[in-house]
């Protein structure tokens, strides 16, 4: 997706650690105009799929799921973090180890809100080791749901997390995959 | 707002500790075509201000954020609960005490983010005894931003918070304000 490759060329910042900031347009400041664009073209690239519901993690994900399932005139779920006192204890619970933040997390997603007659697209703003994308494929098929597919804006190619959802069988999709990145010269290299 | 009210007295379940459990639609489950119409209603009542940009709190806040900003063709920024690797030391800090988690946390915002010229609409899912929307108007402050105001969809006017902004003389609009509400027979009044 070329606008979102030069938004990341312009406005992204590589630091040490395989960590891209983003925050001035897709997850602290967040550019409306581009998210739903990014949500058009998810919506074009899963459009023969019967999507029911939008799934996603919070936090950064909510606002592109929500973008992605206004193309589809389907309600988001989304994955929460850290047990809430307004959850009931019937939830489907997977561990996901937090890349940026450098814990596990449980992410939990109430029993109500997904169902066997499901067909999720499962969606994120990055993918790195895939850890998190994990967890949510885990809920889905704990509620017997079925995952059409998984979309992510960026994939940061070099830490595999894509490559080993592909090789399961996912179809997955993703907007700007990055191979190399160099905090030294903040040099990002997106794969042709 | 009718809808949002209907919806409400549908789907919502009140719980016992002025809990309001909307899962299904507003905070776990996002019906993205009701908080477009709630984008809309706000839009409406502050159409007459000169809004840069749309403030919110991570997580429940962003959809509806998005959907404001939408109609304002203005950035979300949202306000993050705990410090992230990715952020630099040059944030806003605020601390709030959270009503549904029981603790106190820091609410940080990136500086680069919010600047005097800014012109603000602050927006969250619940307004129960303000302190989020104290830390966020606090966050305003200390840009030198000015505050245009507050955008609620639900206040829970019991808990107060909303009639002590008002008397500080905010412009705070709430599109369902509870007035009273009970957990033995799941009966919620709105104010008229």
């Amino acid at each position: 997706m070329e606008i979102l490759k030069q938004r990341i060329l312009t406005d992204g910042i590589v630091k040490p650690g395989n960590v891209l900031k983003v925050d001035t347009f897709l997850n602290h400041q967040i550019d409306v105009r581009l998210i739903d664009e990014i949500g058009k073209e998810l919506h074009r690239r899963f459009a023969d799929k019967p999507i029911t519901k939008v799934l996603t993690i919070e936090t950064s994900g909510i606002a592109i799921a929500c973008s992605v399932a206004r193309e589809f005139d389907v309600p988001v779920v989304f994955a929460k973090k850290k047990k809430s006192v307004n959850l009931d204890g019937d939830v489907f619970v997977a561990d996901v180890e937090s890349f940026t933040h450098k814990v596990t997390n449980q992410v939990i997603l109430s029993k109500k809100l997904l169902g066997q007659e499901d067909h999720v697209l499962i969606v994120d703003d990055f993918l790195a080791n895939g850890y998190a994308m994990q967890g949510l494929i885990s809920i889905v098929e704990s509620a017997d749901a079925t995952v059409e597919g998984l979309g992510i804006v960026i994939e940061k190619a070099f830490q595999n997390g894509g490559d080993r959802l592909r090789n399961l069988g996912y179809n997955l999709q993703s907007l700007a995959i990055i191979d190399r990145m160099d905090p030294k010269d903040n040099t990002i290299t997106f794969r042709r």
